[in-house]
């Protein structure tokens, strides 16, 4: 058996699985310690929304940009905030209502993002893969039209779950002292910056010119190092103005703005 | 060696602390597990302050409501969504400014927040305690100012950390069927709302009810069930309401929204 480290400082993201379904009692386990997550005031205002269904798979699969392992992994999960239970709670016994405003969705969207990734380390602790998406974010508004969320219920996190078909490198992590800083904030000099992510440049260009679209967008565009990479193809200033929008009109629609 | 089910199912929220230092290689070792965690298109968008200091403690503890573990606990670690880091390295290297806008924030809250959970889960590995605190949120644009960080940078969750000095009972959670739901959401009837809350209902009032301040003030309020706590006593609707907005305010100056 692995340790805690062995386990956590191994996780790759999975994103090829064999059709093995995963047996229920191994999925019951790897849920339920998603419940033992820290929660605020012990509300737990989150739903997990477990979905093997292959029609209901096919449905969701443009809103997660046709990744292939959104039919091929046996299980989706999707992590909701949820205030909509409470609140049924609630008016069943005369307490006044709340948790319809901005700061409930984001409560529930810590705890739900905590529930998850316990939910992801038991996998991986039962030998199972997971890779986020974020596109259960970016396509919120549709998500809750597929899986028929109440109002007070938003997608926020979600990941497909199988037992691996591939066994990917490790990726690499800005070094430790890039992401800690002691005791308050330590702002960066410019040469700290191109010290921290000297080795993310060159893994990750070694791993964009080794995929064979991304190095035809790479070279079509005449884009010349990773962080042109980034803003220019995988993340522009206009996508995610749309998702800004697109994530705010669903929160307005499910009734938290 | 506890497996990693006995140690995740074993989880408490410790708010009593010896005042024992943290040995800097566990430290290290816990932090460095974080950063293995998920990360969207691998942007590690996120930053950790580590705080031992007392006299900044000192200036963070009425944000965080004057809990004494705040003072207790050797160390305070809090997980801010950081765009600030990657934008350096956009500017230094001629990439399209990006990340400025909502979506950003929330892609970096989520990878804090998955990130806390894998530090959170390798303290409790160590023998060592946490206690998240919401606080981190409700407070977060005064955190921003005691921990001096530039734009682009806001807290999300934080949590104590240190050797316990209690050992808790282990707390409630609603059933499983309360929380899962298979395929798409499975709206709940009234009759299953109480039993899924019938446990908190009985297991959550005596908790209340043995603590004397919040006894004097369910006794005061005529507060008469634990639904009833939770919305006219711990979070009613107009604390909820400032805090929605202060979190706005925070987002706006920073330059997310």
């Amino acid at each position: 058996m692995k340790t805690f480290y062995q386990q956590v400082n191994s996780h790759r993201s999975i994103r090829k699985y064999r059709p093995d379904p995963i047996p229920e009692e191994v999925l019951n386990r790897i849920l339920s310690a998603g419940s033992r997550a820290s929660s605020s005031g012990n509300m737990q205002p989150y739903s997990i929304i477990v979905t093997t269904n292959k029609n209901i798979k096919k449905e969701l699969l443009p809103h997660h940009f046709d990744q292939p392992m959104v039919m091929e992994a046996p299980v989706l999960l999707t992590f909701c905030s949820d205030f909509h239970r409470m609140r049924l709670w609630l008016e069943n016994n005369d307490a006044p209502e709340n948790f319809d405003n901005f700061m409930s969705f984001l409560i529930g969207m810590i705890d739900a993002t905590l529930a998850s990734q316990n939910v992801a380390l038991a996998a991986e602790s039962e030998g199972l893969g997971v890779c986020y998406m974020g596109t259960t974010l970016a396509s919120n508004k549709k998500i809750t039209e597929v899986l028929t969320l109440p109002k007070h219920v938003v997608p926020v996190v979600g990941f497909s779950l199988g037992y691996h078909d591939e066994q990917p490198e490790l990726r690499d992590r800005l070094p430790m002292n890039g992401i800690i800083h002691r005791e308050t904030y330590q702002d960066y000099t410019t040469d700290q910056i191109q010290e921290i992510y000297s080795k993310k440049e060159s893994d990750g260009m070694k791993r964009y010119m080794s995929h064979p679209e991304l190095r035809k967008m790479i070279d079509e565009s005449g884009v010349g190092n990773l962080a042109q990479v980034y803003t220019k193809i995988k993340y522009t200033k206009e996508s995610h103005i749309k998702y800004s929008m697109d994530v705010l009109a669903c929160l307005k629609e499910q009734g938290f703005m």
